[in-house]
This record gives structure tokens, sequence and C-alpha cells, in this order.
């Protein structure tokens, strides 16, 4: 069964020991794993992280952070070279943690959380921006393949980024880099590009190596539009093994400017609703292995 | 039958009378109405677009455009009054152009568009945005009433703004302003952040002024994810009669770094699409009608 995790974002941001009480929390909410952002150089001791994980029992799955000043598809040779610097340091972090993936919108480009609006790209640049894309996660594969981690990249909804945005764009990069990239694939920015979910899943096969469980609105799974029958019964389909992250910090709040774009730390104590997603989630997987009429491809 | 219009922008932007030719052909695709942005002061003349409109025969519903110069909710007293001007000139282009609808973000606050992160409120700005909104729209309002002219408050995305995302987020707006204000619903920006499209119609009832019927992908509508069935049901259940229109601009061109937040032309001619959304949503509004099981309250 796949491993079921909850992103560290779910509590606290940064995490760090100040937070180890929540991870026998966290596992005893029903998760398998936690997700945690790569740490900033600094942020806090790996080695400490890892033991209360393990003490925990929990295992990790890490999540980089890019921006405009590390980015592998910048026109500029100082942000590119950075954006591989960080891809390797991400690696170097992963091995320290016991992380086997590194995943996230590791191409760059951010749109609104780097407040960059929407420009025309000409054809030349988008080309080029593919080129830097495959040489600088090139360069990262080598290093992660030597580390024995693989490397997961995101699209993310237009809004995020305008590099790769649905499973297709992704798999257009993915034909020209080794199959230790991979696609990560994320339910709430494929309920936003993808005009099917299980179609989006099946295009990307045999390369998904993480998923990202969410609902269309980042509530709690089960409480929104996923058509979740439909996406647990494609990944069964491809025989995805990997794991699958809860990012449901949306907040139940919905008073007027309250902006869901902006991270907030817990409003209420969500831990019945965070132990039934896990469940439902679990759930569905279950039933979609029971599901009558799977593909067999 | 509620009307049905498109978007001018799916075909140029900005559209001007060297564009005249294409109203004919709109009305041919099954069109009854043009969706027009609110043209900036002196962008073209209004009475030659009238004639336009009619000798087409379309009726027009506009669009307004807002950004951080004029903006109901900024801080700064020379923005926000620029907002009001704004609309109060919206309205009289409204009325020049016959159009008895305003809608769009009208409260302003663009984020992705204006190059905006989201960043923290405290709550005493968020008070204050509300009350800003209010006096505002209420300014705006008191001279589209005279003027006939109702003003559609469209909840957007939480990538687009950071004031209102929800119906339920505008319906506190809505209990402070006159029934001359009411919704405008955009289903591509519902399916990100609503947990139920239907319900989200049923919350505005009788304040919905106008819905604009786009996909999740913002594709042609009947290709993605949005449940039309229920969209429609709910649509016919609280008496909703007026227009619907589509702005389906988002291009069939997925490949690598083509940003579906950026405008672009069309690639191709769609007319056969747009003619088969058109009479899609149609039909299933005829089918809502028909649907067994239709809540009478």
């Amino acid at each position: 069964m796949n491993p079921i995790g909850l992103v560290s974002m779910q509590f606290a941001r940064p995490f760090g020991p100040e937070h180890f009480a929540l991870l026998p929390r966290i596992k005893g909410l029903g998760f398998d794993f936690l997700e945690l952002l790569v740490p900033e150089k600094g942020e806090f001791e790996l080695a400490s992280m890892r033991r209360a994980l393990a003490e925990a029992g929990l295992g990790v799955v890490l999540a980089a952070r890019v921006n405009l000043q590390r980015n592998l598809t910048s026109a500029e040779a100082g942000p590119r070279q950075a954006g591989v610097d960080y891809l390797k340091y991400a690696v170097d972090c992963a091995v320290a943690l016991g992380s086997d993936i590194v995943g996230g919108p590791l191409y760059g480009n951010p749109l609104v959380y780097a407040g960059r609006a929407p420009t025309p790209v000409s054809e030349a640049e988008r080309l080029a921006r593919f080129q830097r894309s495959v040489d600088g996660l090139g360069a990262a594969a080598a290093h992660a393949a030597a580390a024995k981690v693989r490397l997961a990249v995101e699209p993310l909804n237009r809004f995020e980024t305008d590099i790769i945005s649905t499973a297709r764009q992704g798999m257009e990069l993915m034909q020209a880099l080794p199959p230790s990239v991979g696609l990560l694939l994320d339910s709430f920015h494929m309920a936003m590009e993808e005009a099917s979910m299980a179609e989006a899943i099946r295009l990307a096969g045999p390369r998904l190596l993480h998923f990202q469980a969410n609902e269309n609105h980042r509530g709690f799974p089960g409480t929104g539009s996923v058509p979740w029958p439909a996406v647990t019964q494609a990944l069964v389909e491809v025989g995805y093994t990997g794991p699958l992250s809860l990012e449901p910090f949306r907040r139940r709040d919905e008073r007027f400017g309250i902006s869901f774009a902006q991270w907030r730390p817990p409003q209420e104590n969500e831990d019945e609703s965070l132990r039934a997603s896990a469940r439902f989630l679990r759930e569905q997987l279950h039933l979609a292995k029971a599901a009558p009429s799977r593909r067999t491809n």
C-alpha cells in the first residue's frame, strides 16, 4: 500500500526542533511520513531531525523551494547556477535525512509567489527555457543518481509558474531526461489545468514518483470536487506504489478578505479531519484495487 | 432562456472597430451577446460600437478592468477614489453601449496580474478593506441605480485577488450593499475555490446577476471537469434568467513553457468548438429544466 504523508506546513512554518513533539502526533493520526520543506542552510540540524523522525516511526519526503535567485530556467547565469547548486544541496539534505525523493517545481520560474506577473515569452526564449531545464535538471540528476535519490518535477497551476502546468508539458521534459527524474503530480494543480486527472496520471505512467493528494480548494481531501475514485483507480492502473502526501492547509475560515493563497497557521485543532482524510484516502486506494473495470494495460 | 454570450478577448485584445466584422460571425456561431471589456477612455467610439452590435443582432454585457491604480480597497485615498470614478465611468459606458450590467472584480486588489505576491493582512486591515469595499461599491451603486445599471461583483481565485474568492465571501459583502449590487460567478474560479458549485449558486440565489460558464482549465466548455448538469440545475433552481458568457481562451497548445495565464490570440480557427460549446450549454440548460429531482425552494 502506498505510504501516506502529511506536509510539515500543516502545523508550522518554518518547522524545526521546537516542533518535534508533533511527530508522534502525526504518526498517531495515521500518517506514514512527513513531507518536509528542504531546510535552508543552518535552519536545523539534519541529524537530530532524522533521529526525531525515526523515533516517531515516520519516513520523510523532501519538497524543494525555488525562487528567482535559484532558478534553473533563468536567462541569467547566476540564478541558473544557484538553481543547480540548490538542487544538489537538496539531494544532500535528502541523503542526510533519509529521503529518496526531492520533489517540487524544480525548474524554477515562480510567478505569483515571486510577485511576477505573466508576460509574453518569445518562441526563442521558450525553447531556451526548455534547454536550460534539461541542462540544469540533468546536472542535478547526475548528482542525485549517485546518491540514489530521485528528482520529482511538479507541474504547477498557471498562476504559480509559466514553465510546466500539465502532465503533458511535464512529459515533454521527461523525454529529454534520464529515468531518475520523474514527475510529482498534485491534484490541486491538476484540478485547474487537466481535462482529466485520470488521463494525466496514465500519461505520467511509470515516470510518476510522488503524488500530492489535495482537494481542488486545498481543504481536507474528501470535502471538495476532486474525483477520488477516478484518481485512485488511475494510480492503481499505472502501478503507482509511491508516496501520497496531503497538504490541506487552506484552513476553515471563509470570512471576507481572508486570502487562501497566504499561508496561515492552524485556526483550530484539525486532528480529526486530518485523521479522517488519511483514512478516506487509504480506503479509496483499497477500493480502487477492487474496482471491477480497471484497465489492464 | 438565458442569453449566451462570448467574450471579445476570444478573438482580439484590444477589441475595436477593426473587429466589427467579427460581430455577425459571433452571432452566427449561436451567441446572443458580446461580453466586452470596458474600453479605456478614447479606446473606441461608443456609438459606433453600439451600432455595430445592433446591426449584428448582439446584446452586450460589460466587464470592468481594475488595477492597483484604480482600486476601491486600497489603503490610499488616490487609488480608492480613482476606483470609484472608474466604476462610475464604466456605468456611463454601459449606458452608452446598451448594457445593463457592469461585472468583474470591482473591489480591486489584483494579485498575480498586478505582480503582487500574497502577503499577510492584519485583522484591522481586513476589516478596513471590507469597509472600503462597502463605501466604494455603495457610491458606485448609487450612480449605477440612477442609470438602471447593476453592478456584478466577481469572486476571483486566490491567485488573482485576496479580497473575495468564494460565493460565501461575496455574500458577506452583499449583506452590506443594496440589491442593485449582486454577484458574478465564474465556474473557472469556482472550480478552484468552492467545495460545491451548486451550493455556491444556491448561496448567491437572487443576488446572482451574471454567470461566466468556463471550464476548470478555461478550454471549451464541455471539455473539462466542471459538473455542468449540477451547475445548470442549480441555476434553474435559483430561477436565474441572466446572461451566461463563455471565455474559453486557453487555446489548444500544451507545449512545454506555454503559459496558460498569459493571454494569446487564437492559434487556429476555433469556430466549430465555440459553436459546439454554445449549443452544449444551451442543451444543458434545457435538460436542467427537465431534471426530475429539482428543489422547489
